[in-house]
């Protein structure tokens, strides 16, 4: 007991001070207000998640290096959800026959990685899921991508700062199949390709021809061209044409910085047809912003009917590292819109009633309690931003008329109590 | 790959359908509410936390036999937070001298205990916490009490519907120096006390008896009666006179449905002066339903300058228990306020511009996605709760007026579409 308790947070998690939290809950209430606007419904799960739920199609490397698993108490292997999908799959497939499709959900998890910490990856942060349940055709990518072009547009981006790029896993696999390549080999492809960004040209052709040999270059070319991959594929394949058909039904709602790139993979195993990603375009910070997919087949796993379904999911570290890099951040304000101080102890009793009798008409009143003397209570209101202030003392009391002064303007206006409230909300 | 995986959620913890989340909701916004009219700012930390933080001030209890508690891949031991206290408290400690006080913060964190699932008691539940640190007067006291009356209010509760019953530590240390009871009987009388409902009332003296002997029908006549208490420690003790200064307070602000009860304990070994707790008063309920109390000393453990603290944690389990009880449970309401039906598949895209349209405006517009017939559109539209619905035809794109109708009431008016916002919204 002597030795003292550190007061650091757990290594790579954060500890939100309100000032913190109020930039999360700006980019949660921005989240929530895009969603909400299109139908989508809220829903939830613990943490904690049987460990098996993540080995049938998480990723390897997710499951085997980066997952927090744990054995209980009752001898339960445990997982902290790593990721959101696996949840809202087994959520949707235990109730798939009193679910009323389709389904338009999201969730705001917390997840947790087991990784280095390092910019834009920590173990823990939080990320807005969205997934639209038992629609197949391209008016749910449609819906799903508008809504991730409208989270930007609604984090205050312009179009020029950002890019959607757009792929289908269905196109890879035609192409694996016009080079006869195996199953095996395309997954091991599939791996590399889904590395592209982060290793150099010479290392990507080198990996590539170790698995591929003498085609490596004519891959290479189909894969990085458009046009010549089309051309390759031919004007009637279904999935160039089904990519050519969402591209323009986004330009038609009016979403035009859009870029078909057939290296997109993302890392899951279980997509099975479109995927996309918010790319930053801003130099300082040129990466992934977030993405997603179809992943029709998740279901499966659970032995559940197959339900076609598409989603994303955006973190919210990204997302304030991309306000940040574009001066985008919110001025922090507090609850707290009056504070009420007092020229004696024995006043406070009178300024508590006065202050239900706000809170009663929607105003957030916080009262001195610090016992000091009035020009510091008038600056710890100050130093918390709160917007305005009302001094009591006996003069208030006997003529019920209140002097409320603004903050940052310092103006001071004499009120009856019954205008308080209008002056401090208008 | 060929075993099917289960879709049941992991032991005692919860699946929040949008059903379910629903009354969650409620209850966080109800929480919400209450608290910011007082002024308190949000803050958040993660769920997991170094387990020394826990060793100190949280009860054998708690620690040893109840905490998620692993270690991880770099061989440090880790807890899932079990409350939230012990977290706020070191936070506060970290930027003691930075933070302007008084603070009123608060949070609605997730927190895990490993226990046998109960009606109550889950493994994991969340938790409104609401502190107050920098005052040592009852005014904070009284402050942190109305805040509790005023949740229980807000859930719809009536003052015959629950009571408050009220304590302090100090007047329970001044009886046990009043007996001449050792720190270390004090400390297993206590835990005793603690259990005293739980426990019959001859299980109750007998325990006693083994720590006190000969003094414990005395000691046991003066903990269960108030006249008696007041009369051994005399008028001018400062504990008792505190208490009932507390209590004239609260009385002052319209709460009165207040006891003092010399036997409330509270778990947690932490507490320092008042506690308190909200009972339920129905009788198929009857049971604590939140609590707290002072803690002046926790942030020794850190090392930082004393801060006198008080605060409480309101759990959701209970919250909602609560509601169910009484018959206070919300109505579902789905986020979507209209759905839009179309006649054939290619009057999507007008759908899709009507939609961001009336987005724009604020209404919350959910398409049909499903290539079903009119009928059954409606009739997800109907299954889903959404209150009203629009069907496009040619005629509607031709003529640019839309019949709106309300679900509920089965009424349809039809109205140009600058018109519709106002219906919905109104």
């Amino acid at each position: 007991m002597t030795q003292k308790i550190s007061t650091e947070s757990y290594k790579g998690v954060r500890d939100f001070y309100p000032e913190d939290l109020f930039i999360q809950k700006h980019i949660f209430s921005i989240w929530r207000s895009v969603v909400e606007s299109f139908g989508y419904v809220e829903y939830n799960a613990s943490v904690l998640e049987d460990a098996n739920l993540y080995k049938a199609k998480s990723g390897e490397e997710i499951v085997n290096e980066q997952t927090y698993t744990f054995t209980d108490r009752g001898d339960r292997e445990v997982t902290l959800r790593p990721e959101m999908t696996p949840t809202v799959a087994r959520m949707v497939a235990s109730k798939s026959k009193e679910l009323v499709f389709p389904l338009r959900w999201y969730s705001i998890p917390n997840l947790f990685r087991y990784e280095k910490p390092q910019r834009g990856r920590l173990r823990e942060h939080w990320q807005l899921n969205v997934d639209l349940f038992g629609v197949e055709s391209t008016d749910a990518d449609t819906e799903i991508i508008s809504i991730a072009y409208k989270i930007m547009r609604g984090l205050g981006a312009t179009d020029n700062d950002f890019q959607i790029k757009i792929n289908s896993r269905k196109i890879l696999n035609d192409i694996y199949a016009h080079f006869n390549i195996s199953e095996e080999k395309s997954y091991t492809l599939s791996k590399i390709i889904d590395k592209k960004d982060k290793i150099s040209e010479d290392v990507f052709r080198d990996s590539i021809r170790e698995t591929i040999g003498d085609i490596t270059d004519d891959f290479i070319r189909v894969i990085t061209n458009n046009e010549r991959l089309i051309a390759t594929l031919g004007s009637e394949n279904e999935n160039t044409k089904e990519l050519i058909t969402l591209i323009e039904k986004l330009n038609a709602l009016g979403i035009t910085n859009i870029v078909f790139d057939t290296t997109l993979m993302r890392g899951f195993d279980y997509y099975t047809g479109i995927v996309f990603e918010v790319f930053d375009t801003n130099s300082d910070n040129r990466r992934s912003i977030f993405g997603g997919g179809r992943y029709n087949d998740l279901l499966d796993i659970f032995g559940a009917d197959k339900v076609p379904a598409i989603g994303f999911g955006a973190g919210d570290v990204t997302a304030q590292d991309f306000l940040e890099t574009h001066n985008l951040l919110p001025k922090y304000a507090p609850t707290a819109q009056v504070y009420i101080c007092v020229l004696k102890d024995d006043l406070r009793d009178h300024a508590g009633k006065l202050a239900d009798t706000l809170r009663e008409k929607g105003v957030s009143v916080a009262i001195d309690l610090s016992g000091k003397k009035v020009g510091d209570q008038m600056k710890i209101a100050h130093k918390q931003s709160i917007p305005f202030v009302i001094v009591i003392g006996e003069d208030e009391v006997i003529s019920g008329t209140y002097p409320v002064k603004n903050m940052d303007s310092g103006d001071e206006v004499k009120v009856k109590m019954e205008e308080i409230a209008h002056i401090i909300l208008k």
